[in-house]
């Protein structure tokens, strides 16, 4: 998605820079690196902060606009939360978040934006505790694109970074998501769906109720365009551009897609190669097969966004192979050359003002571990 | 999956009979009538009551086995809840219900299970309104089944008739699933699956927590199968026969396939109709795409399972053809012959013997208006 809005507003004439975890997730330096390799040769002026162990990056020493961080740590894909917080102090994934916080000094911060493919409960815990959250937010969330219907995608969050939200919780995930599509995706005003179990305003439970008054009152002032509730189909169906859900129940949505996606997938390969005439039928067809799983290739929409900090950090699927750390490389950049920081930031202030009693039911700002999961 | 069970427990010789809301869903007689004749044809010892406007069932009028129930109303697909409730007391949906209660003066009742393709919502109104609940059932639950990456099949329940539940409704919806697996399909220990967000005892909320502690205490006397904690893509994948969750999440979730499910078959449609190459592919692919389109033909699962009532009452999808209202005929069947509801009465009153304490916590016994919702 990136460079697709040339008439976006962009930093100015500094070179924008990314810090890359290049440790992170199931195949660390072996995707990373090519995939930075492959980044810098699409953006010629964006530089890039290499994190890890130097022996690790060695490859990476002469390449141009590179320079390699060294961390001595690796946060592994089933440390705890714990680990990654208190003991792995020299890790790639907390020395490349750390680039983005500006010195006691009041020297800028080295990086704009950091990627990491590492586990999800520790990047967002280690983030939290090193960026902190932005004023108004209560919760920081995690934000994926889906492919739909149209063609184009549907942006869902909270996918799994907290559990048991409350209705000003949902209201905050709009007005960041709002943010985060109309920086990446350009669009000026996207539309914000309220997921639930049936489109009339009295189905759901009290939460998701309150959560619709809420969204409703802030389109009233003008800070949401505000479609109403949605169902899970809409989200293929790409009814609105954003859709807003509590992380238990997107996470349960997304992981029930990819567990169809799988098994579908697997049953079309099942059918092609019953027999000879089978396979030679799936040869011919290759073409077509190809572009089919083009549309859904979920490589493309790699990329979540961890909204509501201090700090633009992006998180790459852990599976993700050398295309699609790109994609969310590519990701962060649009994010950070359309400030999205500086949008999540006046949008949450603009909703406040606009609508004082949102916050006051906040009565849980401060998470504890026992409200905040995280999705693996 | 009717007569696959030939050793299972049957109903005495007396003839089984089901009662068939006509009227109900999109179509009406048009499917449910050559739906009913061709399960009668496949069932030579099951009789049908026919239930709706006698003249919009008149085509049935000299078939063998049935026997028309005139009801003078039909209750709508938008019909609220209360107008199907309070209003329409003569509609085919209530008059077929009432088939399944026994008469005031201890007089059997007239059949043991109902089929209806009517609005859900409805549905379990009316159900639960003229059945009552089981002794030692909070709620009702709505469970269906989705195909897997096995090749077999996962009851998933709760799908949208309680939002909000507690522990020890989750435990009960996990009771009555074993019964119904049990049951319909003949597995003696069907496998149950909390869904949560991980796999980790430590994930999900503050309820699902102490669901798991239930159902792993439900284990420890033998009341269940329990696996653990099972996600999202545990469904498709097979992982557990059952997987229980909160029926706001189970809609999310069965919506959510039934979105992506058909953008993925308008994307193959699209990319095999692209050109007269690809259309002549599509030819020669025909016979593999139709095998891979019967293992996913949602038209095969079709029947949800209104469980926990004092009568067996199952819900077809109101976009229903024929074929797919015949499947919901044959669960209900099945159901009715392997005594589904002495199964699931069983297996509560042992589990609360076993556990008495499951049941103190259940404060919320009485549902209200706006502790329930219904799936569209």
């Amino acid at each position: 998605m990136s460079d697709t809005h040339p008439s976006s507003p962009s930093l100015s004439a500094a070179p924008l820079r990314l810090a890359v975890d290049c440790m992170g997730g199931d195949h660390g330096p072996a995707v990373t690196l090519p995939a930075c390799r492959a980044f810098l040769a699409a953006h010629p002026s964006v530089e890039l902060l290499l994190v890890g162990r130097p022996e690790a990056l060695a490859a990476a020493a002469g390449w141009p606009r590179c320079h390699i961080v060294a961390a001595s740590e690796v946060v592994t894909m089933d440390d705890p939360i714990e680990v990654a917080l208190r003991r792995k102090k020299d890790s790639s994934m907390r020395v490349a978040i750390n680039q983005l916080k500006a010195g006691k000094d009041g020297s800028p911060a080295q990086a704009q934006a950091c990627v990491s493919a590492g586990n999800t409960g520790a990047l967002m815990a280690v983030a939290k505790y090193l960026l902190k959250t932005l004023d108004g937010i209560d919760r920081p969330a995690i934000a994926t694109v889906m492919p739909n219907q149209l063609g184009g995608f549907t942006t869902v969050l909270d996918l799994g970074a907290n559990v048991d939200c409350g209705p000003e919780h949902l209201l905050q995930f709009a007005v960041m998501g709002s943010a985060l599509v109309s920086a990446v995706d350009g669009k000026d005003e996207p539309s914000v769906g309220l997921l639930n179990i049936g489109e009339e305003m009295i189905k759901g439970n009290e939460t998701i109720k309150r959560a619709g008054e809420l969204l409703r009152e802030a389109a009233a002032h003008d800070q949401l365009n505000f479609h109403g509730n949605v169902e899970g189909n809409d989200i293929f169906k790409g009814t609105t551009d954003i859709v807003v859900c509590d992380g238990f129940v997107g996470n349960v949505a997304l992981k029930t897609a990819e567990g169809l996606a799988s098994m579908i997938s697997s049953f079309i390969k099942t059918e092609f190669t019953r027999t000879w005439w089978t396979k030679l039928i799936a040869l011919l067809a290759m073409p077509v097969l190809q572009r089919f799983k083009h549309r859904v290739d979920h490589r493309r929409f790699n990329g979540a966004a961890l909204l509501g900090l201090r700090g633009l950090v992006f998180k790459s699927h852990g599976s993700a192979d050398a295309f699609a750390f790109e994609q969310a490389l590519n990701r962060a950049y649009d994010a950070a050359r359309n400030r999205l920081l500086d949008r999540v930031h006046d949008r949450i202030v603009a909703t406040l003002q606009a609508l004082p009693s949102a916050n006051e039911e906040g009565g849980d700002v401060g998470d504890t571990a026992a409200t905040t999961a995280h999705a693996a």
